[in-house]
C-alpha cells in the first residue's frame, strides 16, 4: 500500500464510500502489511509461483508435512531442504509428483507451470568428490528457480591444471558458485582468473584441523582475489539461491 | 500517533475539515513514525527527559560533539559512555554544566528537572578492585536513569566471608549487578544466595588464560544458580540501563 | 535462624528452659543453616510449595528416581528436565500423576494446590520452528511456578513483518523471553521495539559456522540495543526461571 | 593476446614477413600473458583504464611509491587502500593529483578520462556511526570504478524504525552493501526486506565479546535470509570491488 | 644402577673379578637404564607394588588384555582406566580376581599385599551429581595407591551453604580434589576457604557455551584463590595421581 | 611443450608443413596442456607406476569402486585411505588381489612390479599406543610408495628413556615421522636429539582440552627445535608421502 | 569464635553474667567471623606475619599505594606483584625498605622478623631464557614466603641433554616449578622423570599460533606424565604460592 | 662417549692407570655427556663451524650480547633472530663486523671461513610484498647456512599466471620455501605443480578472520596438495633452518 492508494482510501472517506471505521481497519496494520505487499510488489516477476522453501533440519515430520500441505494448497512450488529418505516417504502421501534428489537432500514438488527460464549460465564447480553433495544442494535450488546450472566436479587445487581446462566454461558463466573443503583455495584461484562474481561455499570435508568446516571458511573469507563473497558452512541452498538473484540481474 | 488519532484524522477527513492531500502527508510516514511513536507511547513516562546515550568509542570528537549539541538544543539529557578527558574538554565548551566521572568513563549533562527518584535500590557489587571501572559505568548509568544505587567492592571468591558480611544488603536491594573478571564466579555465588535477578558483567580483568574476559563471560553463562542473566564483556552501561528497567518494573 | 530466634534462644537458655549444651547445639550450625533459612524467609512466599527443579542430564535414572521419590515424600513440586521417555517411564511408577512435556523434555509433578497465578504475561517467542524445544522448556518452567505464559513462533528476522504483527502483545508483556538459533538477532531487534527486559536465548539450532550456538551467543552478547540479557545456549529452564524472577518482582 | 593475434602472427610466419625466431619471442610467455589478456577480453569494458590496487598495509612507503610510479608512467589510474597520511605525503611528490579520502584510508589518482559511470545505484548503509571508516572504503571504491554510489549510516537494529524510513532507497538500489559491527544484524534484517544481493560487511566495531569482528562475521554468515553474502572483517575495498562486478551486470 | 653399583662394578674390573668385556656389557645401556633406575631409587617405597596403569581408551582389547598379562607375570597390581564392560569381561578371564568400578570406568586388579595405607585424608568433592564419575575415578586412583579417601558430593555453588556444612572436613583433610563441571567455581571457593593444596578438576558436564569443560577449565585456572592447580578436563586419574604424591609427602 | 617445440612448430608453418590453422589448434591450449605436460615431465619417473590415492571419505562406496576400475584398466596401483572393511568388500569383487591393512585402514591393489625399493630407512614413530593407526598409515603409505620403512611404537616423553634406548636407530633413519597425540611434545624432543627432518603428525588421541588434536597440533608448531616440519592432524598419509618424497632426495 | 567460646557466652547467659542483649551483640555477626576466624585458626601458624599480597594491575597507583599503607600499619609483610617502576616510586615514599625485584616485577616490604625458613628446596627451572621474569615471580614470591628457592634455566627440550645435567637437583627437591613458553614440553618431561609434584606455568613467550600462551597451556593440560598440574598462564605468583603450601606440608 | 672410549676406560681400570674413583667421576654425567656428544658426532660434518642462532625477543639487550660475547669467544659464527636496531648498536660494539639484515631482522658475525657452500637451490618463494620480512628471516638463515638461495616475491594466487612465469625455477629447485598470508593457499598451489618438499610458512599478514595469522596456518595445514609441511606463523627461521637439513640431504 503506497501513497497512490492511501490517497484513494482517503478519498473515499471523504466520499463516503468507505466509513472511517472500514478505513481504520485497512490503515491500521499498514505498517506491517505495508511492508510486506511492498516486497512481493518490488519482486512480483519473482515471487509469482516461487518456491516456498522449508529447512527441514530440526523439524519433526508432521511439522514439514503440515507446512507442505499449506502451501500445495495455495499452489505454491515447495522445495524442502536438508531432508532424508523418511521425510520424503512421508511427503510423497501427501504429494505423490514429490521428487527426492538423493546427493542433495533435497524434495521438489514443482506445481506452477510454465516458470520462465533464464539463459545464462550458473557454474557450480567443486575442489573434490566429497564436495558434491552440498553443490548439488546449490545446483537443484538454482535449477528450480528457473536458472540453467552448469556442473564440473573435482578440479581443486591439488592438481590445478584439470582447472585450467575448464577455463573456457568459467569464462562463459555468469555466476560462479565454488564449492571447497579441506584448504578451500578454490574460489580465491578462479576469482583471480575470471572476473564473475563468485560465491564461495566452504564445506566441512576434511579431518583434523579442518575443524568442521572453519579452515575453508577462513580461506575464502581471507582471499586476496577481490570478487569473492562467502556463504555458511555446507550452505549450498544459500548460494544455489544468491546465485539465483545475481543471475537474475539485468 | 495511534489508532484514535488516525480515527480522528479520518473524521476530519470525512466531514471535509481535513483535504485527503492535507491528511495524506500526516499518514505518509506513518509506518515509521507510528512505530517511534508506539514505543515512546508505551513507555511515556521513561521517555520523556529521559537521557540520550552516546557510545563515543569508535566515534571522532567532532561526531560526539555535534551529536551533543543538537540534544541539548532539544532540551535532552545527556549521558556520553566511553569518553575520555579529551572528549569531555571538548564538550564542556559547548556544555558548561558537563560533568565528567572519570572512573566510569562518562560524560553527563543534566538539563531536565525533577526526574522522580526510584527509591527501591540497585547493588552494584565486584570481585575484585580492578573491576572498579567497569561497576562504576553501570552505577552512573543507573544512577542517572534516576535509581538509587548502592555500591559493594571488592568481595569476590577468594575470601567469600567478606561477601556474606553484606548479606542484608544483597536482600535489601532489588536488582544486583554482580561485576566481576578473572574467574567470574561471584554472581553464580549471589544468585545461589538471593533470590533476587542478577545482572553479571564479565569484566576483562585478569590475564593468561583469561583471554580478555572470556574466562569471565563463560563461567557467568553457565552458572548453575539460575536467575543469572549476562551482558557483555566490560559492558558496564548494558548492565545499568536493565538494571534500571528492571527496577523501573511493578 | 533469624535474630529473633536466636534472642528466644538465648532467653530460653537464661529461663533454664534450654541447657547451654543443647543451645550450642542448635548455634553450631547457625553459620550454614541461617543461610539457608534466610533464603526461606525472603521468599516465603515463592518457596512454600515451590517445585524443586532435578536436570537429569549425566544422571542415571536410578538418580533421578531416589531424587524424586524424597521430593514427594516431603509433598514439594517436582520438575525434571532434560528428561527423556525412559526417566518418565521410570517415574511414572512411583508418581503417576506425573505429566511428561515431549517437547520441552520436562516431566512435572504436581503435588501442592492452590498455587497463586501470576496474572502479568512472560511471553516466549522464538525465531524459528526449530528454536521451539527451547522455547517450550522455558514456557512449560514459567508456566509451572504459576505464571501466565504466552508464545508466539516463527517470527524471525527473515521475514521481520512477521514479528511486527505482534506488536501488540510485545508491548502487552511484562517480560520477553526471545529464543534464536543461527544468526540469534531477534532479541536485539526486540529490544529496540519495547522497552520490556528481554531475556536471550541462544540456541544451538543451525548449522557450519553457527558452532553449536555460538554465533546466536555472541550476537545476542553483542547487541546494540540495551536491555538484553542473555542465558546459556539451550537454556531454556534458565530463562523460564529468571522470567519468574523478574515477573515476580513488584 | 588471443586467438586472432596468433593466428595474424602465424601467417606472418607463413608469409616469411615473421622469422620463428622472432615469432618465438613473441610466443614465450603466452601461457601466462594468454591467460592475462583472456581477462581482460571478457572484461574488456572494465579493464581498459580500470584502477589497479595497492594494498598498502604491511608495505614500506617506498614499495608503495614506486608501485605507484611504475603504474603512473604506463597511464593506469591507481586507488591505494590502507593508507594513512605519511604515505599520501609521499605520494603526492610525485603524484600532485592525488586525492586523500581520510575517513576511507584510500588515495585515488585519476589519470584516465571519461569513464563510463554506471548509473545503478550501490547503496553503501552502516549500523553505526562507528562502522563509517570501512562504509567509506566501500563507497570510496565503487566510486573509483564509476558507480553511482549512495550512503545511509546510522540506522541499526537498536532502532529498526529509523531502517525502514529508508525502504524507498533500498528498493531502489541495485546492490546493497551492508555494514556493522557488534552484534552484525544489519545485512540479514534488509535482506529479510529486499530481494537485492546484499554484501555483508562485519567490522571490528565494538567490544568484549564482539572479539574484533568474530560476532559480527559469525551473525551474518548465519543469517536465516537468504542473498546475503559476506567479506571479510573491515574488507571495505573487497565488498566495494564485488558490489562493482556486480553491478556491472546485465 | 646407581653410582655405588658403578662403584662396585670398577673395583671388581679393577680386581679382575670381571672382565672389561662383561663390564661394558652392563654399562653398555646405562645411559637408560640409570634413568629408569633412578627414578625407583628415589621412589622407591612407592614404586614397589606401586600399580601399572592402562589409559585404555584407543587401545583394543587385546591390547589391554596383553599388557595385563604381561604386569601380572612381573606380579605387578594392574589398574586401567577408560576401560568399559567388554574390556573387564576380557580381563576377568585371565584375572578373575579383577574388579570392576563402573562408575569410575577403572579395573583392578590387587596382586601385592600388604600395601602401607597413608591415614592423611584426600578428600574428593563435586560440584554436582554428574561430575560423579570423573570423581569416581579419582577416589578409586588414590585408594588403589594405599591413600585414606573421603568422597563429598553434590555441594557445588549454586547453594554453598552445602559447602559450608562439610567445613570441618575440608579442615580435616590433607588434599583436595574438587570436581566441577558447567561454571567450575567450587576449587576456587574452596581454596579460598582453606589453605589446603586444592587440586581442580573440570568436567564436560553441562551444555552449551561450557564447550565440553572448556568453561571449567578457564574457570580454575583464572581463580585468584591462591593454591589452586589444575588438570586436564574429565582427569579424574591424573588427579587422583597427583593426590597421592602430594599426600605422600613430608 | 616447451620453447623448442614451439620453435619446430613455427618452422613447420614457415615451411608450409604446418597451415596457420593446425598450428593455431596446438597452441590454442598450450597455457594449460603444457601444465599438465610439464608435471608429468619432470616426474616422469616417479609417475610412471606410482600409485593413485583415493581417499575414501566423503565418498560413496560406488563412487569409490568406479574410481578403482578405471585405474586399473590403466595398470596403475591403487591407494584408498580411510576405507573401512565394507569398501573394501566391494573393492575386492573387483580387485581380488586387493589387500585390507586394517589398522592403517588402507587398500592397496598392486599391479605393477619390480618397483624400485629405497634402501634409505624412513622411520616411524608413535608416543602411544593409541596414536598407532596414525602410524600405521604414514607406514603403509610409505611401504608402498617403495621405501623401507621401519617403526617404533610407545616411546612418549612420559617416560623418556624409552625413546633413548632406540637413539641408534633415530640416527640410523633418513626420515622421521614422529607420531602424537596429547600433549605432543615427541617430535620436538626427537628433534632435538638427531640432525634429520622430523615430520611430525599430531593426533586426536587424547581428551579434553587436547580438544581433538588441537593441543598436540599447537606444541608441534611451537617446538623450540628446529628441523620439525608439521601435517594436519590424523594425516597419516600426507605424513607418508612428504616421507616419500624426502627419502627419494639425492 | 569456635564452640569453646559460644559455650563460654551461653554459660554466662545462663549465670546473668551476660544479658541475652549483650549475647545477641557478640552472636550476629556470627556467620561471618566465625568463617573468617576459622580460617585464621586452622592456619595460624601461617597467617601471623604472613604477607598480604597486591596485584598491583588495574589498580591504580594511589589504590595500591592506601592498600599498602593499611597494612603495613598493622605491622604485616607487604608483597605487591605486576609492580612497575612507577609504583615502586610511589611506594618507597611510605615505605623506604620496599626492596623492587624489577624482572618479577614484585615489590616486598618485609616488616616481619624471624620468619621460620623452610629448608627443603623448591626448584624453579624454565625452558627458556625469555621465561625468567615469570619464573622470577614465582621464585621471589617462595622466597618472601619463607622457603629455600634454587633455580635453573633454559633448560628446554630442543636440547634436552641440558636437563639431564641436572637430574641431581630434579631429585633433590621436594617441589618442582617448571616454566615454558612455545610448546611447553618441560613439566611433563620433568615429570616423567622425578615423582615430584610438578607445578607447571605456562608462558606467553612465543609466536605465531602460540596464541599468547595457549600452546604451552594446552601442552601441559594433556601430558600424559602424572604428577603435573597446571596454574594460569603467565602466573608465577600463583605458582611460587601453591609451591609454598606443597613445601609446607608434612 | 661410546662404547669404544668406555670400554678404553676400563682397560685402564683394570691396568691401575685409572682408579675406579676416577673412573666413577668420568661415568657419572654418562647419560647426558653421552647424549651430547652423540648428537655432536652424527653432524660432525655441519656442527663445526655452524653458527649459533640467538632468538632476541624476550630477552634484554644485555642477555644477548653476553651471550654473544661467550660465542665469539669460542670462534662460532652467530645470528641473532628477531632483534631490532638497538640490539644491533649495542653488537656492533662488541663485533664490528657484524651485519644487520633489516627486512629478516637478523643479526649475523660470521667468524668461521670457508664453509662449503651447497650448490642445489632453495627457492623462497612469496605470495605478496608483505610476506616479505618472514621470507628474508628464511632466505638469510639459509644462506647463512652455506646454502644457495633463490627468491621470487608477489606471486599470490589473486594472479596465479605471475605464478607460472617461474615454473622452470621452482622445478629447478631442491626445496621450496612458500611464505603467504591472508588465504596463505600459494604451498597447496606450488606442491600441485612440482613434486618438491614445499615447507609452508603462514604470516600474520592480513586483517579481520585472517586472525594473526591463523586462517594460513589453517589452509597450509588442510591442503590437499601432499608434499606440504608447515611450520609456525611467521617462523621464517625455522623453514630456512629446515630448508637447510633437507638440502643437505643426499
Amino acid at each position: 500500500m503506497n501513497s497512490d492508494s492511501i490517497y484513494q482510501l482517503l478519498l473515499q472517506v471523504k466520499s463516503g464510500q468507505l466509513t472511517p471505521d472500514k478505513a481504520l481497519e485497512q490503515l491500521k496494520d499498514l505498517p506491517f502489511k505495508d511492508l510486506d505487499f511492498a516486497k512481493i510488489d518490488t519482486h512480483r516477476h519473482l515471487r509469482i509461483g516461487y518456491p516456498e522453501v522449508i529447512y527441514c533440519a530440526g523439524k519433526t515430520i508432521e511439522q514439514v508435512v503440515s507446512i507442505v500441505k499449506y502451501k500445495m494448497e495455495k499452489q505454491i512450488d515447495v522445495m524442502a531442504t536438508r531432508a532424508d529418505q523418511n521425510v520424503y516417504e512421508a511427503i510423497k502421501i501427501i504429494a505423490p509428483s514429490a521428487i527426492y534428489h538423493p546427493v542433495a537432500r533435497i524434495i521438489t514438488i514443482p506445481l506452477q507451470h510454465g516458470r520462465k527460464i533464464n539463459d545464462s549460465v550458473i557454474l557450480v564447480i567443486t575442489a573434490g568428490t566429497s564436495d558434491i553433495p552440498v553443490a548439488e544442494e546449490a545446483a537443484v535450488t538454482a535449477s528450480f528457480f528457473g536458472n540453467t546450472v552448469e556442473k564440473i566436479f573435482d578440479v581443486g587445487v591439488a592438481g590445478i591444471h584439470r582447472l585450467f581446462m575448464h577455463l573456457d566454461r568459467l569464462r562463459g558463466a555468469k555466476v560462479i558458485v565454488a564449492v571447497a573443503g579441506m584448504e578451500g583455495a578454490l574460489p580465491g584461484i578462479i576469482a583471480g582468473l575470471v572476473d564473475k562474481p563468485v560465491i564461495a561455499v566452504p564445506t566441512s570435508v576434511g579431518y583434523g584441523s579442518n575443524f568442521e568446516g572453519l579452515s575453508a571458511l577462513l580461506t575464502m573469507l581471507n582471499t586476496c582475489a577481490p570478487g569473492v563473497s562467502v556463504v555458511n558452512i555446507d550452505n549450498g541452498f544459500g548460494a544455489g539461491y544468491l546465485a539465483s538473484v545475481l543471475n537474475g540481474m539485468h
